[in-house]
Formats: C-alpha cells, structure tokens, sequence
C-alpha cells in the first residue's frame, strides 16, 4: 500500500490514489473523473468497486478504461466477508482514499476501520438533517425552503461523520423529488471535486 | 378581536395586529418596529408582552411608545394560568397575529390553540437541524459549514411547525458562539420582516 499523501512535509505531493466506491450510475464518480481529467484534482482513479454487478456506473467506468471490481453481498455469508474482499480489492490496486460515490450500504467495522480518515462520503442534505435513505424526499415533506449536499468523513454512524463542506441550494414551491435530486446533484458534482481538490493538495 | 386580514378577498388589507413575546433584547421585535415605520410592512404592534419584566425589549418597547405587558412564570401556580393571561392581554388588543421574537418557552395549548396557524416563531438553525436552546452553539459542536435561520408557523413542537422560509449563512473555521450568532441575527432581522410583509398583504 502507498504513503497516505497527506503530510505536510511532502511536497510536491505524489497524486491520491482514489478507490470508489458505487452502487448505480455513479454521477459522482463521473464528475470526479472529469475533474481529475482536467487536472483540478491530484488524483488517479485506482479502482472502481460495486455492490451491484449491474451498475450502469460500473460498466462507464470500464469503457473509459478504469479498473473495475463488483462484489454480490448475497454472495457471502457474513458483511464482514464481503467487505474483507472489497478491502482486498482496494489494497491490491494502493487506494489511499476512499470514496463513497452513491454507494447505498453502511461501511462495517471491516471496511472502515483501515481507511478510518481517509474515506468520505457525499450525502444529499445538509446534514444532520435528512440522514439516511431518501434524503430529498424527506426535505420535501418536511417542507423545508433550502437543503443542499454534505461531504463528510465517514465513521461509524449513518451520515454522521465529521462534515468537511456543504453546498446550499434552494428548494422551489414546484418541486418534485426528482427536480430537487437534480438540483442537489448538480452541485455535488461541483462539490465533491473540489473537497477531493483540497485533500489530494495534503489537506 | 379584529378579523385576521389573511383572506384573499378583502382588499385593501386592514393593517396585521401584531402580538410580540420576547424574553430578553428584543433586538427581532425592533427590526420589525422598524419595518414597519418604513412602510415595508402592513402592521402595527398592538402589544409587546415579556415573560421577564427586567427584559431590555420590553423597555425599549415602553420607551417607543408601545403598549407593553409583563407576565413572571413564578408569579402562576400552573403554566395553563400564566397563558391564560397572555391570552387575555392578546384579547384585549386585538391581536391578530402573534410573533415569537427571542421569546424562550415551550407555548402551551392554552395559548397555542386560539392562535394555531396565526403564530410565527424564528430560530436561529435551518431546521429540522438543533432545534431548542443553544442552536448556534450545536451548529458549532456538530462542525456545519452553513447555518441560518427558519421562520415557522408554531405547533405544539419544540421549533417543528410548518416552515415558511429558511436563509442560510456561512459557518467560518474562526466562528465562536457569538460571532456566528451576530451573523445569523442579521439575517433574521431582514428574514422576519420579510415573512411578516408577505403575511401582511394576506399571504
């Protein structure tokens, strides 16, 4: 496994090896690709892991040429067994950070305890409101007037990690769930880049 | 008591009899004394009624030539009591609307029920996040990186009635307790009177 680059005594900083991680179209991921195509972020994407075989996410990230694992969790008995194997996959391919791009599970003890620090999620609210499942169309029915997108560090709880930046936007009277996914998404792509931007300078 | 102004039928609408409770400053009730008297909105304060009769809002109330009430808690051998008088001093002046400015209790059925959907509170979050006392300092603790303030008609929740408008502030790494406070405060003053305006010209 290579160096975490985020001391500040190395300088100029070797660039990030990211794993990300997806369960379906993997936007995120794709924006963050492009980021780093363009040079904004210091980065490689090492590898892409799913939970779901069929993730049009997965099968982008293979005809742009990055390396790619899927992992059935009904395929093992235990969570543990199957994230020892998506850890085996990020070892093998020297991720440093870990990215949750739209990867619907909750990271167990196994998964998070190695890459505890060094993995970050992307939520669809400010959180700590709407944590969990559905965060859009809970702000809609809560009727709240602006909700927006968090990345945070993950940890042990759902959504409730360290936050590292938010993004506003604002939530109009005609919204439905998906003009409001929408809207959120547009700047979590804008988000996530740049939050990825900032660690992959050494923080 | 005066007929509320809302309905959509009566045009010109006949200025918003506004009750304000406050325990302390007051410093929302003058944003909007000033509101007023610039003409932005179509009101006037019938009463400004303090749980705390040293409060400086109720002072400067007096002192501007408001129609003033204090009611000590202490003073009542149940709450139902001490709003029952709240109540009949909101009665007596005709009160259409009751605004919650820094006003720091829970309102009781008694007091809520005559005015439900006619009660507008402001609290320094964007709600549903820390609701109740101290929600600058939990924004901090929980280490957002936006904040604000929501207006929401009052229901028999802690800060969880219908919310009618929310606006956000930034949250700086060098923020303390007061400085965010004073931030979020500002905007409250330009939220509050805004709200009240809208609600004024019969929602």
């Amino acid at each position: 496994m290579t160096t975490s680059p985020t001391s500040q005594d190395d300088k100029p900083v070797a660039p990030l090896s990211l794993g990300i991680l997806i369960s379906g179209r993997g936007s995120n991921m794709k924006a963050i690709y492009g980021a780093i195509q363009d040079g904004e972020i210091n980065a490689h994407i090492a590898v892409v892991v799913s939970d779901n075989p069929e993730s049009e996410g997965l099968a982008w990230a293979a005809a742009n040429g990055l390396k790619t694992a899927s992992f059935s969790r009904q395929a093992f008995a235990k969570k543990s067994d199957f994230e020892t194997a998506i850890l085996k996959t990020l070892a093998d391919h020297g991720v440093d950070w870990v990215v949750l791009a739209g990867y619907m599970r909750l990271v167990g003890k196994t998964l998070l305890t190695p890459y505890q620090g060094r993995m970050v999620n992307i939520h669809p609210s400010l959180l700590p409101a709407f944590p969990g499942l559905h965060a859009q169309a809970q702000a809609l029915a809560y009727g709240v007037k602006v909700s927006g997108c968090t990345v945070h560090l993950v940890d042990n709880t759902m959504d409730g990690g360290p936050i590292i930046a938010q993004e506003v936007v604002p939530v109009l009277p005609e919204d439905t769930v998906a003009s409001l996914s929408d809207r959120i998404l547009s700047v979590e792509h804008v988000l996530f880049s740049r939050v990825l931007k900032v660690i992959s300078q050494g923080f």
